[in-house]
């Protein structure tokens, strides 16, 4: 048993009892309870959640029937460690970090390969809510276990996560705008520039204009692409979408023909790069099938039904294209998050226009409310306020 | 009309009669035939044929029945130019040639694209039987004009091609060894050195052991791969395949499930890259599945039917899979076929291996049936003997 901290102070080795959202069943609205968060065992850190934004997937796992709530969500934030366990020698009280809801041993087959950021220890793992260390959860409330999501759970002022998950970033960068890159903008900017890399000039389709296709396309910016086409079947997002660079847009609803016909006839033959951000099957076969032969890439981004099946002509493969698929935009988190803090902080990457909204911890509803609604990209939940 | 040059000179400006073996209908032996091979107009050259070979493609056309007979057939080979036409400044007679099915025109998209070799203009067209210049053939026979084949129709002691489909390579080159080079071993030789790219230590599958899936083998062999596994039906391939430095060998046959779960068994999740020959739908979904996630490769060189759909579950892809295809092995014709002759040159790449048959022109035949016997990887016809 872990002991309280007397007055609440923030001592390593006492629990601390804080606010945390818990989502008690599916569906239904987050409440604010006083929670206690243990101390972080070895390989384990103790966060300050200072802010946290709402992503699709918390969405998703909030709204699903899984056996596992009460549950306390959330995995895009940032914060500073509060005190470190056992092992923990490349963090210390202080450090400014963004927990990922994945990440990076550094020791095993996908750690070691410069291919890969699916590390075998700390893959994303939806489905458990406990700490890996032990297979308990560091969250209790009046002594009754409350389950983690993604090992991140940062939707508390608290929150034990593994060292592994947490990028140590420049301390000068602002939390309240960094949060975002711990999940959702990443994965669509790494998925344009790790995966699709396209070249100064290049045409780009980018399909779903969410956060995720507006960060690949915030990716297609930075790399230079002088067409930067947006294929949404909802054209209320393409005005928001010419902030990011975007420079034509389809509306696949206003064409009899398939999505990919029309793009190879606007792009003589085919876009040189294209991601795919929806996870609808339709939109990953015609991402694939919209690009030029010869040298088009295309990227799959968006995570689809199980039962879903990707079909296509062989011959698409050879006359020359590629399909790939990547997962977090291929960054290796704890590696290569810190670069893209220091690309915001030099201006080259702008995040200021995927926050749409901002609320105080107390109203973090509103934030399920905004994203159940389609409205905004990014709604930041301020836990100080 | 062009005249006849006396005593059979080879001056240019002269047709040159000589010797062709001509296919008169599908399926049916060739025969060797007294023809007139017509000057080379502008941007065409007129070569001496000096060894040519026999491919799966010449097989395939001269058995189908396509309108396009009489017709010469053959494609890989190596010669000596004879003649040029107008324009044609980067070769001149007695320049050492490698005549190739596809071509690098230099001025279009594809040939400007560094990561293209598929020429707008000189692009494989196995409905062709003329020259692209006129639409006309350069071969007469009694005044009966014999189609071309693929813009080489290497068997005739003569023929005329575009020169952008020749390749000038180093003159000490042995050419009843190199010829071999012009299309099958470098296809699968470029499909794993120039697409799969597999890096020293890693696993590799090859599915298929025909000549293009041990070119493929070469590849790995020469990439440094540790692991080499041969997939074939036919287990009479696998001593044979040894000599390529293969290790290990699948017979789907012997194996109730599919070839993939074998695979991903004997290598702890999958092999690093996968380079498919053979064609088959089966094949080709076997060896994108049985690569590791993270960072596995699977390159598709094997033309399927026209019906073929290829189908996987796009988390196959999520898991950070590329699949790509590939044509002549991405090498750009002109630009690239004289490396691979100084990688032989230099004793990088062992060619000799490939080299099961040697027949004389009047016995040409002999090859046609060594093919469809399944005897043997290739058979050098010499035109002189």
């Amino acid at each position: 048993m872990t002991k309280e901290c007397v007055h609440g102070s923030e001592a390593s080795g006492c629990a601390i009892p804080c606010k945390a959202a818990v989502a008690w069943e599916a569906g239904k609205p987050l409440v604010i309870e006083k929670v206690e968060v243990a101390p972080p065992q070895a390989m384990e850190v103790r966060i300050k959640v200072k802010y946290t934004s709402l992503c699709h997937t918390d969405l998703h796992f909030w709204e699903a029937k899984t056996p596992l709530f009460p549950r306390i969500f959330g995995h895009e934030a940032a914060g500073i460690v509060e005190s470190v366990g056992e092992g923990v020698d490349d963090l210390k009280p202080g450090d400014h970090v963004l927990p990922v809801f994945t990440g990076e041993c550094g020791e095993c087959r996908h750690c070691l390969s410069d291919e890969s950021n699916m590390c075998d220890l700390l893959r994303i793992d939806t489905d458990r809510g406990v700490m890996l260390r032990d297979g308990k959860s560091r969250f209790s409330l009046n002594g009754i276990p409350i389950n983690h999501f993604l090992g991140t759970s940062t939707f508390s002022e608290y929150t034990v996560i593994h060292s592994g998950c947490l990028a140590k970033i420049d301390p000068l960068a602002p939390l309240d705008k960094v949060c975002i890159l711990s999940c959702g903008i990443s994965t669509g900017l790494g998925a344009t520039l790790n995966v699709a890399k396209p070249y100064k000039g290049s045409s780009v389709a980018v399909f779903g204009l969410g956060a995720v296709g507006l960060a690949a396309a915030e990716g297609a910016r930075i790399a230079g692409a002088s067409r930067i086409i947006g294929i949404d079947s909802n054209p209320r997002r393409f005005e928001e979408a010419k902030k990011f660079g975007m420079t034509e847009f389809i509306n696949p609803k206003d064409h009899e023909r398939p999505v990919q016909e029309v793009i190879s006839e606007m792009t003589d033959g085919g876009v040189d790069r294209s991601v795919e951000c929806t996870g609808s099957i339709d939109a990953m076969i015609s991402a694939f099938e919209c690009v030029h032969d010869g040298w088009g890439v295309a990227v799959l981004v968006g995570v689809p039904n199980k039962d879903a099946v990707f079909r296509t002509k062989p011959v698409n493969f050879l006359n020359e294209r590629t399909l790939k698929g990547t997962f977090f935009g291929n960054y290796k988190p704890r590696t290569d998050l810190p670069s893209i803090v220091d690309m915001y902080m030099n201006k080259k990457l702008e995040l200021d226009k995927f926050i749409t909204h901002r609320v105080p911890f107390s109203e973090i509803n509103k934030a399920f409310e905004y994203m159940m609604n389609n409205q905004g990209l990014r709604c930041i939940i301020s836990m100080e306020d």
